[in-house]
C-alpha cells in the first residue's frame, strides 16, 4: 500500500496555492516572485561587468554609477552624470525589478535588458566607449577570457555575450518580500490600517489603472499629462522619439513603484523630489484630482510598504588589466 | 587532578608560535595580521558612509569612487577624477592595508585614517562638499540618526564621529593570507622557485631597504629619485609641502606593495603603467641599477605573491534622504 503522505502534501499545497490565489486574484497588484532559472556563471560574470568601469572610456563609470545598488538601483539625481561630467537628459530608472518591464528606457527603445545594456556603454554622453573598445579591453584581460570560456563554453568575447551576462545579473535584482507582498500573500497584519487606507485610495482614485501587476507599473506606456499638460523644461518626447507617431508624444513607460521610497527624485525629468510631490502631481495631471493632505499621506504610507528585501550584493573583485589593455582615457 | 590537556595546547601553541617567529624573524617582511578589536557597529556605520555619495556636493562621488573596493582599493587611473570631472593632482593610493601606514596621503599630511577621511569630503577638487554640509545631510536622514545613536550612545552627528566610523571600517580592509604570507608562516611550497628567486633579488638589490614590514612599505618617507632625478610633469613636492624643509623636497611616503598587482598605475604621478615599468624605474632612480629582463620578471613574479585575500564587502543599503535633506548640486 502506498503511503498517503505525499498525497496529503499535494492537497495541502493545493489549498495553500488556492488560498494565495484567492487573496491575490482580488488585487490588481501581484507579489514579486524570487528570481528563477538564473544561469549562475553568467550572472556572476554579469556582476563583474556591471561593476567594471573599464567598460567606459574614462575607466571611471560603470553600470553601477547611475544604477547604484546601494541606493535602490538609481543615482538619486535629477538627471544623471556622464563622461566628462556631462548632464544627462533624463532621470535614471531603477535597475531593481527592471526585468519585469515591458521594454527598457523611459521611451521603451530597447526591447529587453540585454538590448538596454549595450546602450550606455557606447553613448557618448554616458560611458562614451564603443562596443569595439569595450570588447578589446575585456579580451586583453586573461581572467575575463577564462570567465567567458567558463560561462559560454568558448573564449569568444563579443557585445552579445557581454550584454547577455549583464542582463542575467540584472534578472537577479528583484525585490520580493515587501510588507505589501506579505499582505497580498495572506498576512493580514503586515499592513497598518493607515497603509491599507492608502492602498484603497490608490485603487479608488485610479492610480492602479497604470500602476498594476507585479512591478506596480512598467507594463504599459501612458501619456505624461493625461488630463492636464505636464509643465517641464525637459525636452524628452517619450515614445514619439522611437515611433515618430504624433499619438506617442509624451507617452512614457509607466515606472515601477516597487521600492519607490528609495528611487527619488521622480518622473522622467526628476522634478518631483518627494513622494508627496509625486502623488500630488500625478493626481492633478493624470487623474484630474487634488488629493487632500491626509489622502496624500495615506497613499505615501502605502507606497512605502512596496519596499522589498533588497538583493545582497557582494562587490566583485575585478581582475587586473594586462600590459596590453587599452588605457582609460578620462580626459581625452 | 587537573587534566594535562590545556597544558598540551599551551605547549603546542608555543612551539607553533616559536616556529612562526623563527621563520619570520629572518625576513624583513612580516605577515599581515587579520583585523582585531574592530568596533562592529562603528565599522558598519563607517561602511555606509564610505559608500554614501551624499557626502559629496554632487551626490555622486563617494570614498569608494577613488578607492574602489572592486579594484584593489584604487581607481586604477593615472590621477583621480573629482567634482565636475576635475583632474586630480596625484595618484589615489589604495585603501587596502592603509591602517598600516605611518601617516596618510603621499605626503603624510594626515596623521591617521580618521584625519585623512575628512580631507576629500571638503576638498573642492575632490568631493567638493564641506564638513558642515555633509553633517547637515546626515542629520536630516532619520536612519543615520538612529545608527549614530546605536554606535556612539547618543544621536550627535559631527565630523569627528563620521571620520571615526569611516576609519574603523577602513581598519577592516586588510589582506592577510597572500601566498607570500603563507610562505612566511612556514609553508615552503607556497612559492615557486622563480618567485623565491625574485624575492631574493628584491632583498639583495636593496628594494627591501624601503619596502619592508607588514605592508612592504608605508612605514618611511623616502626621496623619489635617490640616485638619479625622477623625470615627471607632476608638480607634487612631497613632504616639502607639509614641512617646508628643503630636505623634504620629493620625499614621499613609500607605498605599500601589498596587492600591488591590482593597484596600477604606479608612483605618485601614476606614470608607470605596469609592474615591469615600475621595477625598472625604481632600479634606475632609487638603486642605480638596471635589472636584467629575467631579473625584472622574477621580481614581478614575487610581487604578485603579495596579493592577499581581499575583504568581502557587501554593499550597504543606504537609507533614503528625507524631504528636508539638502539636495545634491552636481552642476552648480
Amino acid at each position: 500500500m502506498r503511503s498517503s503522505f505525499p498525497y496529503l502534501i499535494v492537497v495541502t499545497g493545493l489549498l495553500t496555492a488556492l488560498a494565495t490565489m484567492s487573496v491575490c486574484a482580488q488585487e490588481p497588484i501581484a507579489p514579486i516572485e524570487p528570481p528563477a532559472e538564473i544561469h549562475m556563471a553568467k550572472s556572476a560574470l554579469g556582476k563583474m561587468l556591471y561593476f567594471d568601469p573599464r567598460l567606459s572610456k574614462s575607466g571611471y563609470l560603470s553600470c553601477n554609477s547611475c544604477h547604484n545598488l546601494a541606493m535602490g538601483g538609481t543615482d538619486n539625481l535629477t538627471t544623471s552624470i556622464g563622461h566628462g561630467w556631462q548632464q544627462g537628459p533624463i532621470n535614471s530608472p531603477t535597475v531593481l525589478n527592471s526585468s519585469l518591464n515591458l521594454a527598457q528606457f523611459w521611451d521603451g527603445r530597447a526591447a529587453d535588458l540585454k538590448e538596454q545594456a549595450g546602450g550606455p556603454i557606447a553613448n557618448p554622453k554616458e560611458m562614451a566607449s564603443s562596443h569595439a573598445l569595450a570588447i578589446d579591453v575585456l579580451k586583453s584581460i586573461p581572467d575575463y577570457v577564462t570567465q567567458f570560456r567558463l560561462t559560454f563554453g568558448d573564449a569568444t568575447i563579443n557585445i552579445d555575450r557581454v550584454t547577455d551576462a549583464i542582463a542575467e545579473f540584472e534578472k537577479t535584482l528583484v525585490t520580493p518580500g515587501s510588507r505589501f507582498d506579505q499582505w497580498l500573500l495572506g498576512d493580514a497584519d503586515a499592513l497598518t490600517d493607515n497603509e491599507l487606507a492608502g492602498y484603497q485610495l490608490f485603487k479608488l482614485s485610479g492610480c492602479v489603472a497604470c500602476h498594476n501587476g507585479a512591478a506596480v507599473g512598467g507594463n504599459t506606456y501612458q501619456k505624461m499629462g493625461l488630463v492636464a499638460p505636464y509643465q517641464t523644461d525637459n525636452p524628452s518626447t517619450g515614445r514619439f522619439a522611437v515611433t515618430g507617431k504624433d499619438a506617442d508624444r509624451f507617452m512614457f513607460k509607466v515606472p515601477t513603484l516597487r521600492n519607490v521610497e528609495l528611487t527619488y527624485p521622480y518622473f522622467h525629468d526628476g522634478a518631483a523630489k518627494t513622494l508627496s510631490d509625486a502623488v500630488d502631481t500625478m493626481g492633478k495631471i493624470q487623474l484630474g484630482k487634488a488629493f487632500s493632505e491626509p489622502g496624500n499621506e495615506q497613499i505615501v504610507a502605502f507606497l512605502k510598504t512596496l519596499t522589498g528585501v533588497l538583493p545582497e550584493v557582494t562587490l566583485p573583485q575585478l581582475p587586473p588589466s594586462a600590459a596590453d589593455t587599452p588605457q582609460p582615457q578620462p580626459f581625452e
